[in-house]
């Protein structure tokens, strides 16, 4: 039987800037990725998404991203493999400390933003997340762009991993995802969006922009928090999805 | 048979800034206190300060302090106790992840400066501080202040705690430090300062400024790391409690 | 003629973070004040708050506040005078930056939240700021609290200042507002908001909560830009003060 | 006749922390580049340096980085040149209040780390920095990599320039430094250096790496504040201007 996991980023306001709907979305999900306090998040949001995540039974992941909160972690920074490594930890133990005190477990991993691009593509910084993801605990599941150089060097250092595809976005014909700048990096058609992420579920192809089926795996799919449509979107996918007989679980959840 | 244990404040180095004097002054201690990232600290000084610690078979221990790096946790900040709680779990998780990741164990968390201070006095703050600590982990060692707030609040929640004395400071009739700013706050003379120990270790009392003893209890003695005499007295505090059959063992070494 | 001045906390947005209705709510003022980046506000959003209020032909004032982002600068930190000092000379400087460059003329300062509470009533802390107000800019008038320590040092040193009245809060028979926990510290009833305002200006009383009239100097009323009734209370207060024959004007208009 | 500038990066410390000898290599040199807060200093560091450069008589001019404290403004940001723009001007403005505070004033402006060398080479980047000195100040003078696009940005828009060269680094064929990581990159023996400063002030060229003199303006040489041997050098190096007839005086002492 086919199945997939349906994650978001969560816990991203910051002090007394409120972002996302996190209470409304979380039933949508299966795994929430929770940032950490570097592109986003406080102890005191952490703090809170960890217990709705919890009350939801939707499984709970450390969001690292780049020490960079007026960016939000979404400006590349020149980082070493040493500091990637660094900061993933801090990142995960500092989330580990609310699941704990929440009694809850945490089952992934997922980079943010920037992190999460330089990764799929910096093979020595994608080495160093793994390792830091491996070394706090082998458990954990590393999510990363499906094909990307993070899933890579996750299940070359041992641990579960899980490919994640864009409902909304294009992709190129080597597989990567249509730059955000171009024209047709987007997927605005909700039908296509969807139908787009069953056909990468159930045949493992994408049709690329350049008009030719390409290979990729998808575990989980990117479910957007915020803008007008996130609930929308994430309540249609989820009948879709059950509609055509795909299990809708945390990659955890197994 | 007498014991106590030496701890010091480590890893209060910050990117380019370099603070304390942390490779030779850990072979004199049993107990590291390492800054998580507020008051001082950063991912990649935690790292080189677990692996340090670990070399030399110290005890490690989160030491959170207030996010305020301009004012190294110094100046008091009108928290809530929640916030309180909030802070300590992430930091006490922050520094989790590197001890992990580097096949250690902590043992101990020894709240900095203001929020130390604070948590001294007022039982909010104290009972926030040692609720966070139990619920990261009921077997960490809460070291405050002796007599303190933050002891009775750890103790009452079932942690095992460890009253901290200082050889440099005197005390007050009622059982507290002498405030900085007044005169004869401070003891220059080590031997002095090596007597107040041994006298509080062995007889459970201090001489108060007022001129009467008064009953302490002393698991563990703050050494500081910084400054010039620093290494000096650390290491004649070490012999001379040697010489006084007192045992030199970290708090969470029985 | 009555004439007031009405003022508004603007630019409190945060790299991807948005607060308030700024672009809405500067038609009704005369006097904007922009966060500096301490507890609001970043480069970005000083520099597009500033085009907003030199396009609205709105008086700018520099907002600064505590160190304290995660807080909004809303906790009591323990400063020195000499700290308070620094960080409002800072402040002021960082926006006077985008004032020039803009082309505008930057009139008066105000300090936010904990910072302007704090120095309503210690002495050291206004004198601090007052100094750091007059030696950047002897010509930049200086807002606080209604007969608070902060206008006193100001006119000590030779500002101008400008005495600051809330519509919505409720005032002591000593003439400090009730504090926000107390029963009865905020008023709900826009009329009775509005008609509070009125008597101020033109009276120069307040009915405190006690019930007898004190005496109260009203130079600018603070409007809130957040909030659900933000921008209907606005346009009200203006209608109304304008049918009771207040002139709307900055103060720094003369 | 000969003459040149001597600059330095001061009032790099912060907080608790601190860095370089600034008060001893006061004396030698003529301009001080104040870090304002992004990637070093802070309100308490800019207020003493402004009045330490004061003191000595020493051309005060800014020293704006990336907001990258932990990463001391040396890891290159993937900023816009709108950004970029927008924390110069903050960080311009943020060091004004205290050259205005303190009588003094602002001369010039001196990126650092990264900032800098990405504006020596994105034609963008050294727009957008020119753009926002001369907005704030166009009597600025703007220092930059000898023959860079920081320079050459500067000069377009109307600035007075300075171009900076390096006693102990070599450059390459192109009028590059050597990048440090490559063999040859730094001059370690003083009259070496010392000379190559020479003859680029006098004859307006320097022997490259390859071998071949290549011409090179010099109007300010970057005089390390930090280490062992800076104080020995600055004395040094100034000593033998002195004797090559080459006066030393601020760019801006025309």
């Amino acid at each position: 039987m086919y199945r997939v996991d349906l994650n978001c980023d969560l816990g991203e306001s910051f002090g007394a800037y409120t972002m996302g709907t996190d209470e409304l979305i979380l039933p949508f999900l299966t795994s929430a990725n929770i940032a950490c306090g570097f592109h986003a998040g406080d102890p005191h949001v952490m703090f809170n998404t960890v217990k709705l995540a919890i009350q939801n039974d939707v499984a709970i992941g450390a969001h690292p991203g780049l020490p960079d909160l007026n960016g939000f972690g979404r400006r590349n920074m020149d980082i070493s493999a040493q500091e990637a490594y660094e900061m993933v930890v801090y990142q995960i133990g500092a989330l580990y400390g609310f699941v704990k005190a929440a009694g809850g477990t945490m089952r992934h991993v997922k980079p943010h933003g920037a992190l999460y691009n330089m990764a799929a593509k910096r093979q020595d910084l994608a080495e160093a997340i793994a390792e830091a993801v491996y070394k706090v605990n082998p458990e954990l599941i590393l999510f990363g762009l499906s094909g990307s150089e993070l899933v890579t060097a996750g299940e070359k250092i041992g641990l579960i991993t899980a490919h994640e595809v864009f409902a909304d976005r294009t992709y190129q014909a080597d597989g990567t995802l249509t730059p955000r700048k171009e024209a047709g990096a987007m997927i605005t058609d909700q039908q296509q969006a969807v139908s787009q992420v069953v056909r990468m579920i159930k045949e493992g192809v994408v049709r690329s922009q350049q008009g030719k089926d390409i290979a990729i795996k998808a575990d989980t799919v990117c479910i957007h928090g915020d803008g007008a449509h996130a609930l929308a979107f994430a309540s249609q996918i989820r009948s879709f999805l059950e509609e055509s007989t795909i299990a809708i679980r945390a990659v955890s959840g197994r």
